[in-house]
Order: C-alpha cells, then structure tokens, then sequence
C-alpha cells in the first residue's frame, strides 16, 4: 500500500499491529479518526496510554483490577474455598454474567503454549499452586478453553495438586442449550454421551 | 458489558466509538494492548494524535497530504486536464494501483447522504466547480460507488458543469474481469451488456 501522507501511513501501520487488523481496517478506522473532532482522537490516545500505565492486578487472583484486591476477591459473601481457574479477563465476565458461581477466581493470564512462547513461569501458576498448598481450598475447577494447550496447562496444573486433598474439577463439555444434535461435532457430541447427568439433577440447573 | 476495572472500561468505550469494533472487539484489542510494552500503546497513540493534529489536504485536489500540493497534483507529468472524482484517499490508491490513469484527482470527502447529514456544502464540490469554470479542464470522470447517495452527487455536480464544454463521463460497471455470468446481478450484467464496447477496443484495454 503506497500512501499519500507519511502521517497516514505511520498511523495505520501502528493499528494494524493490533490482532485481527490489517491494513485495509487500519486506513478505514484512521479515515474515520479523521473525520472527528481532534478531541475524539486525544481522548482515545490518553484512555489507551492512561489505561496501560495504570493498571492494576488483583494481588490475589491476578484479574485486572483498579484497587490492590479486586472486588470479587473482596467480597465476604463469595466462597473463597473454591477457585475457577480461567485464562483472562474476558472469561471470569463470561462466568460472572451466567450469575452460577459464587465462588473466587485465578486468572491464569494465558495457557502454556511453546508455539506461542508461553511457558509455565509467564503464568501465576505458581500463585495458584502456592494458594492450594495452603490448605484453605476445597476445590479447583478448570475452564479453559478446550484446546491442546488449554489441556496442556490444566494438565500441567493438575500434576502440582493431585496429592493435595482437594477436588479438581472441569467445566462440562456438551451440546449447547437449544442445538441440535445433528450439528455438533462428533468430540463434543461422544463427550455428551459419556459424561451424561441423572435427568433429575439437568432439571435443577435452570 | 461489566469490567472490574474502570481503566479498561473507558478504553474498551473509547476504542468501540471506532466503525465495525464493538465492545467485544475492543476489549481483545485492549488485552493485546496490555500485553505488549508500555511504549507500543505510547506509539500507537502518539501516531493517531499527531496524525489527526498535522493532517494536511492537498490545496488543488484536497486528497490528505503532508505538503500544499500533493505528489500527483505537483506532478507535471500528469495530465491535468482530466479529473477524475473520487470519495476519498482510499479511491485514489485504488486506481493509483492500477497504472492505467495519468490525468489528477478530485477528492470530494464524502457523498451528498441527507440520512448521514452530509450535505453539498460539506463536500468541495465548489473547488471541482470553480476549477472546471476556469477552462483548463477537459474532462471530468466520475469514480464515485454506484449507490443512491453516489448517483445524486453526480447528478448534483453534473447539472453545475453541464452547460460548460467538458467532457463528463463516468467509470465503467459491468462484470468483473474473471467473473462468471451466471453470479452476476442483474442490474450490472444488463448495464453491461447495454454499454457493450466494440471487440478491438476491449483487446487493447490489458
């Protein structure tokens, strides 16, 4: 791509750094940061510059957070003896949206994965496992994505804490509610099958 | 949407104002964001704000440019006798790319469109008009998308320029070139056949 002004093109060149942009996007979304007020540009800058300067980890869980401990971790009414482990931020507001879990979270902050670079130490697994030692859980449920490193990662996790006298658990894997059978894939429809539930206990968990 | 961190809140809102992001998008590209070293955010943010704040348009053609005269309209090479109008930056890097015009360009910045608010006043449609009035144009082309709101700005520029001795044409619509009939619309098969071109004249056109 050959553009006209150097400004332009060192603007898109930096947005389409950003995952899922390329550089098409890039001079779609530049074009349109143009046609706004210049203040509309300087707040998107500074909320962005603010936001990576500033932010905070939950010392406890690791989710991203604006105090020392974050809210959920804060909260008495939660049960703290049993962990969701999660891979980031997105996840624990997907579990917290389905309003189920009243128990805490650790957020992992990314799943072992040596094509990527990401070994065990650029994880809080050692956070997680330190936690466990401690004696005050009761529980660890898994949901990661189901992918090879997802399983990896919970695998690796698992090995750390099977000795210690605590349930370990994972999130069920299935047809979603309201698919149709003769759609899912094969994996997810045997897996369906052989982790079947007692009819009574589906009807409990609407 | 609920984030357990204000900081990424108002970046996720900031970064979601931008066209064909929603939240969920915003909130990946801010975790990448995240991810990556303080000074990549500090990058990606310096860029769009000097960009927005410098931005210079071409005096003649009004197409973004980092000088008074952009290269093509300072260009002696080309023929400026032929304009061609286009919408924006975009156009003219699309049939920049194609090698096959050397006259200048005409940057409107946009199409007459009541329901966006874009009105003629906000377009340079004047500076095309008044450059066409002082004679040294030959020919004007209309390059703009074939929608309504593409067709009333041609239509809304060519009753301004029509009683002058230009020529004022139009870009070709028909069948894309390696396209098979029988998926072509109806619309563009039945222009393509009513603006037929004689056999020799389309060999010459590769």
């Amino acid at each position: 791509m050959e553009f006209s002004s150097k400004l332009i093109e060192k603007a898109v060149n930096e947005m389409s750094q950003l995952p899922g942009i390329g550089k098409r996007t890039a001079l779609r979304l530049v074009l349109h940061i143009l046609k706004q007020p210049k203040e509309q540009a300087a707040f998107l800058a500074q909320a962005l510059v603010t936001m990576r300067e500033e932010i905070k980890y939950c010392n406890s869980c690791h989710n991203i957070s604006d105090s020392e401990v974050c809210e959920i971790c804060a909260n008495e009414k939660r049960n703290h003896q049993i962990i969701c482990v999660v891979e980031d931020i997105r996840d624990v507001m997907a579990i917290e949206n389905t309003g189920q879990f009243r128990g805490i979270y650790h957020v992992l902050g990314g799943k072992i994965s040596p094509i990527d670079g990401v070994g065990p130490s650029q994880l809080t697994i050692n956070s997680l496992v330190e936690k466990v030692k401690l004696g005050q859980v009761s529980e660890i449920i898994f949901a990661l994505s189901s992918t090879m490193e997802g399983d990896t990662t919970n695998f690796y996790i698992y090995k750390q804490i099977a000795d210690l006298s605590i349930i370990v658990s994972t999130i069920a894997r299935g047809i979603a509610v309201g698919d149709e059978l003769e759609y899912a894939d094969e994996v997810t429809l045997g897996r369906s099958i052989l982790q079947r539930v007692p009819f009574e206990k589906s009807l409990k968990s609407n």
